[in-house]
C-alpha cells in the first residue's frame, strides 16, 4: 500500500528542457516588470554586439531603435558593425539556451552564459508569438536574413525564411523583435539611462538611439581606440578548489602532474613546483588523469603555504582611472572626486578580478530628495551598467559596510555618488538575469578596500568643504557688522565708506584664509558675500591630479 | 577576411548542460556565503520531505542532523517518514537538474522546479567530491540504500553501491551528504532559525534537530491534522496569456474550442462560452489544435470584458488565520496583532494565489537596536521561510510601499513585526535559489492591500498605546506634585498622608480614564507609577477577536 503511494507519485516524474524552465520562469531572466523587460532585451542585444565587435577588433558602432506598436507592445531593433554570425550558427546563437562561444572560455566578456539572446527570442515568442528577425553579414558582399524561434520542448532553434542579402557597407548583425508586456519610460531604470551609462563606461563605443517618439540621440565615442583585448586567462592557483583542479587534471593532455601544473595555471613556474614538492606529500610525476580528490586536496592546502605573484592583469581590462574621471566629469561634473583602481585579486575558482571605485562629491552627484540630497550608487560589471536588483548586490552590500562617517561623508544627506566597476573573466552574478553580483566575501572586501581608499583620498576635501562652510558663515556674520560700521565711521570721519569697508574687510579676511582663497577673485567687487565661486570648485578638482 | 573573423569566433561555439551551468554558477542556487550554503542544503531537503509527506497523506515527522567534520566541513542528514522514492527514480530525483514530479503539475507545493535536490548533490560533489547517500523505504519491508552523484557534462545521474535494506518502522527517505565551504551559526539566517520558522508556518510538522554541538531540539507539532491537500488547479481565465492558451489548445484532446475552454479552465461554464460568443468574433466550434495567435489573442481580450467568479480556493491552502495567530503568540507573544487573509487573486498565466499578512506590535516584535527597536519582516512562500535576498523581494517592496505613518506605525522606531505568506500553485521566484519573490505588480498590490487592512485593524490599538503613553507621562508628573502636596497637607492638617494622597489620586485619575483602566489593579497598592500591567496587554489582545 505504502509502495503504491511512492509509485503513484512518481508516475508524474518528468524531465524538462531549460527552455521550458525559463518559459515558465521568465522573471528569472529579467522579464518581470514592463520597464525592466524592455531594458533586458536592449541589454542582451547591446552586450552581445559589443562583445562581438571587440572580439573581432572592430570599433563598435551601434544603432538601437525602439518603436511603439500598442499600449504595451514595442519592437526593438539593434544593429552593429560586428563580424556577423555565420549562417550555420544563427539558430543556435539566437535560439538555444546555454549555447554560445563564451561560457567555457576564460576570457573577460560582457556575456558569459549563452542565455541572453535565446531569452529574448523566448520572450518575443511567448508575448507576441513572433520570431526574431536577423540580418547578418559576415563579409560585405555576402549576407542573409532569416527568422528564428525556439522549439522550447527540445531547446532547439527553428530557422525559417532564409533569404540571401546583397552587399552591405560593413559586416554586422541586425536583430529585431516584437515584444508585448513591455513599456518604454525615461526613468533611472529605462532604456535611455541604460544606453547612456553604457556609453559612459565604454568611451570607445558609439550608439545612435531612436526612441519610440522618434527622438534621436547619439552617444558619441570620446576615444578612438578599441580597449586592449583581454587575453584568455589561465586560472590563478589561489582560489582554485579541489574540484577545479581535478576536472582540469582529468581532462589534461600532460603526462606528468608537474607539467600539468605549469602548463595550466597562471604564475606556476618550475620553481613553484620545487617549492611545493617540499611541502606537499604527493608524487609530482604522477599522471594527472590518475589524480585523486585527496591528492588535489593536498595541493590546494599547499598552494596556501607558498607566496604567489598576483594574477596577470593582462587578462582583465578595467575601464581605467583616466576614463572613469572623464566619464564622471561628463555626467556629474563633481566639485571633487577620487578614483581608485585596485590590483588584481582572485575569486573562487582562481578567476582574477579588478575592482575600480570612484567617489564624487557635489555637481550633480547624489540624488535630489525633498529635503536635500542623498548618496547614489552606479554599479557596473565588465563595463555593463547594472540597473536592477540593487538590494541584493555585493556592490550595495560593500557600500553599506563602509563607515562613511569616519571620512566625513554622510551618505544619507550629502550629494555623493559612488561608482563601482568589477572586471573579471567570471562575474559571479547572483541570478541568471545578471543584474546583481553575489555578495561573495572576496569581492565585497575588495570593493570595500577600494571605497575606503577613495574615501580617504577625498576626506580632506570634504573636511575642507565643511570647514569652508563654517568659516564662510562666520565671515558673513562679521561682514554684516563691518558694513554697518563702515557706514557709521564714514559719517563720523568723512572718509569714503567704500575705502573704510575695503580696509576693514582686508583685516577680517586675514583671519579666514580658506574664505579668502575663495573670494579673492570677487574681493575687488566689494561683495559682502563669501561666495564659493565655480572657479574655486574647479581649483579643488585640479588639485586632485 | 571579415568572414574569417566570424568563422574564427564561432569555432568556439558550444552547447552546455544545465548541470555544467549551475556547477559554474552555484551562487544562483543559493550556494554563496558559507552560512547560506548550509541553510540551502537543509532547505532543499526539508521542503522535499514535507512535500512528499503531504502528497502521500502522511503527518510529517522529520529528523535533521548536522555534524561538524572540520572548519568549514559538515555533514547534513535529513530523514522523513514520507512515501520514499522508488529505486528506478532515485538517481533522477537526486541527481538530474530539471527533473521531478512538480514542475509541470499545477499543484501548490513547496518545490516547483526540480532543481533543489540535484543542486545539493552538485554542491557536495564540487566541494568534497563525495556522492549523496540515500536510504529509501517505499514499504516497511522493502528498502534499499545507494550513493548518487551527477555526470555534470550530460546532466545524468550516477547511482552506485545499491544495497538491499531490511525492514523499517515506517516508509521514508533518508539523505545525507558531506559538504565543504559551509558554516553553522545561530544567527537569524542560520539553520536553527530556518527550522524554527518552518515549524511555525507548518504547525502539523514535527522536526527533531541535532545541531553540530550535539544539542537536541524538538519542534513539536501543535496540530494533529494534515493540512487539506491542495487540488491540482485549473487555470483561471483572468491572467492567461495568448501563449498559454495556444500551448494548451494545441495539446488539447478536445475537438471543439468550446469544449476545450470549459474542460481546461476554471470557472468556465457553457454560459460563459455563450456570453463570449457575442463579444469575440471567432468560431467556437473550431478545432483547438488549429487555433491561431490571432484567435487566442481575441479570446484574451474577450476574457477581460466578462465577469468571472474568483479562482477556486480549493487549489490553494494558506496557513490560516487561526494558525498564524497561534504562531505569532508562540514566537513573539505580541501586545496586539491582526491577521488578514485575502481572497484568492490571479497572477500572470492564470495561477490563483492567496496572500496572508499579519502585523504584530510589542512583546518580542521587531528587532532590538542600539537605540530601541526597528520593524522586521518575516517572509514565507507556500509556508517556506525565506531568509535571504530580502532586498529584492516583492514582499519587502510591498512593505516599503505602505505609508505606515498613516496608521500611526513607525517602522524605523517601533517594535513591529510583519509576517507575509503567499500561497500559490506557482510562486514567481526572482531567482533559481527561491529566496525572493519577483516584485510583480499583481502580487505586490495584493500584499499591500493585506498589510493596509491589517494596519487599519491595529491602528486603533497603536493610537491608544500612544495616547496611553502620553497620558501616563502627564499623570506621573502630576502625581509627583501630589506626593509632595499630601506630605505638606498632612503636616498642616494632621490628617494621615496616605488618606490625603489616596483622595488626591482619585481626583487626578478621573481625568485620565486610560491610565485609570491600567492602574486600577494596582491602585490599592498606593503606587505612583501608572504601569501598564501585563494583564492590560492581555485584555487588548482579547479585544482583537
Amino acid at each position: 500500500m505504502a509502495a503504491n503511494k511512492a509509485d503513484d507519485i512518481f508516475k508524474e516524474f518528468k524531465e524538462h528542457s531549460i527552455s521550458e524552465f525559463f518559459k515558465k520562469n521568465r522573471q528569472m531572466l529579467g522579464y518581470s516588470s514592463m520597464v525592466r523587460s524592455l531594458v533586458t532585451v536592449v541589454h542582451e542585444y547591446v552586450t552581445n554586439s559589443l562583445d562581438a565587435c571587440e572580439e573581432a577588433g572592430i570599433l563598435p558602432d551601434l544603432r538601437v531603435k525602439i518603436d511603439k506598436l500598442g499600449d504595451t507592445r514595442y519592437t526593438v531593433l539593434v544593429e552593429d558593425n560586428g563580424p556577423g554570425i555565420p549562417k550555420s550558427f544563427i539558430g543556435k546563437a539566437l535560439a538555444t539556451v546555454l549555447a554560445g562561444t563564451k561560457f567555457h572560455r576564460n576570457v573577460q566578456q560582457r556575456g558569459q552564459q549563452g542565455i541572453g539572446a535565446a531569452g529574448c527570442t523566448l520572450f518575443a515568442q511567448i508575448t507576441t508569438g513572433k520570431p526574431i528577425h536577423a540580418v547578418s553579414h559576415t563579409s560585405v558582399n555576402s549576407g542573409y536574413s532569416c527568422d528564428v524561434s525556439i522549439d522550447t520542448m527540445h531547446n532547439k532553434p527553428i530557422v525559417s525564411n532564409i533569404v540571401q542579402e546583397g552587399d552591405a557597407p560593413h559586416t554586422g548583425l541586425m536583430v529585431s523583435g516584437e515584444f508585448d508586456g513591455v513599456k518604454y519610460d525615461n526613468s533611472d531604470h529605462g532604456v535611455y539611462e541604460y544606453l547612456k551609462r553604457t556609453a559612459l563606461s565604454n568611451p570607445h563605443v558609439q550608439i545612435h538611439f531612436i526612441d519610440p517618439n522618434g527622438q534621436e540621440s547619439t552617444f558619441l565615442r570620446s576615444v578612438n581606440t578599441i580597449p586592449e583585448r583581454p587575453k584568455a586567462a589561465r586560472l590563478h592557483p589561489l582560489g582554485l578548489t579541489v574540484n577545479d583542479i581535478l576536472d582540469l587534471a582529468h581532462a589534461s593532455g600532460s603526462s606528468r602532474l608537474s607539467a600539468f601544473l605549469t602548463d595550466t595555471f597562471s604564475r606556476f613556474s618550475q620553481g613553484k613546483v620545487n617549492e611545493l614538492k617540499d611541502i606537499v606529500g604527493i608524487d609530482f610525476s604522477m599522471d594527472p588523469k590518475k589524480m585523486t580528490w585527496d591528492d588535489a586536496s593536498k595541493l590546494v592546502d599547499g598552494f596556501k603555504k607558498v607566496r604567489w605573484i598576483s594574477p596577470e592583469s593582462a587578462h582583465i581590462v578595467p575601464i581605467g582611472k583616466k576614463y572613469i574621471e572623464l566619464t564622471l566629469k561628463n555626467i556629474i561634473n563633481p566639485e571633487f572626486m577620487n578614483v581608485v583602481e585596485r590590483k588584481p585579486s582572485v575569486f573562487k575558482g582562481g578567476f582574477p578580478f579588478i575592482v575600480e571605485a570612484a567617489i564624487a562629491y557635489g555637481g550633480s552627484s547624489g540624488r535630489q530628495t525633498d529635503n536635500g540630497y542623498t548618496g547614489n550608487i552606479m554599479r557596473f560589471a565588465n563595463r555593463v551598467p547594472l540597473l536592477f536588483d540593487t538590494g541584493s548586490c555585493g556592490i550595495t552590500e560593500a557600500v553599506k559596510q563602509v563607515q562613511w562617517k569616519r571620512y566625513g561623508i554622510d551618505m544619507d544627506n550629502q550629494p555623493v555618488s559612488v561608482l563601482v566597476n568589477i572586471s573579471s573573466v567570471y562575474i559571479p552574478y547572483s541570478g541568471v538575469g545578471k543584474e546583481a553580483i553575489s555578495p561573495e566575501e572576496e569581492i565585497v572586501d575588495e570593493i570595500k578596500l577600494a571605497l575606503m581608499d577613495a574615501a580617504r583620498n577625498i576626506q580632506h576635501y570634504i573636511h575642507g568643504k565643511q570647514q569652508l562652510n563654517y568659516d564662510t558663515n562666520r565671515y558673513k556674520t562679521i561682514m554684516r557688522y563691518v558694513n554697518q560700521l563702515s557706514q557709521n565711521l564714514s559719517e563720523l570721519t568723512g572718509t569714503q565708506k567704500s575705502a573704510i569697508h575695503e580696509a576693514l574687510k582686508k583685516l577680517v579676511i586675514e583671519h579666514y584664509p580658506r574664505v579668502k582663497e575663495h573670494v579673492s577673485g570677487d574681493a575687488g567687487k566689494g561683495s559682502d558675500e563669501g561666495e564659493q565661486g565655480e572657479s574655486g570648485a574647479e581649483d579643488r578638482e585640479d588639485a586632485e591630479e
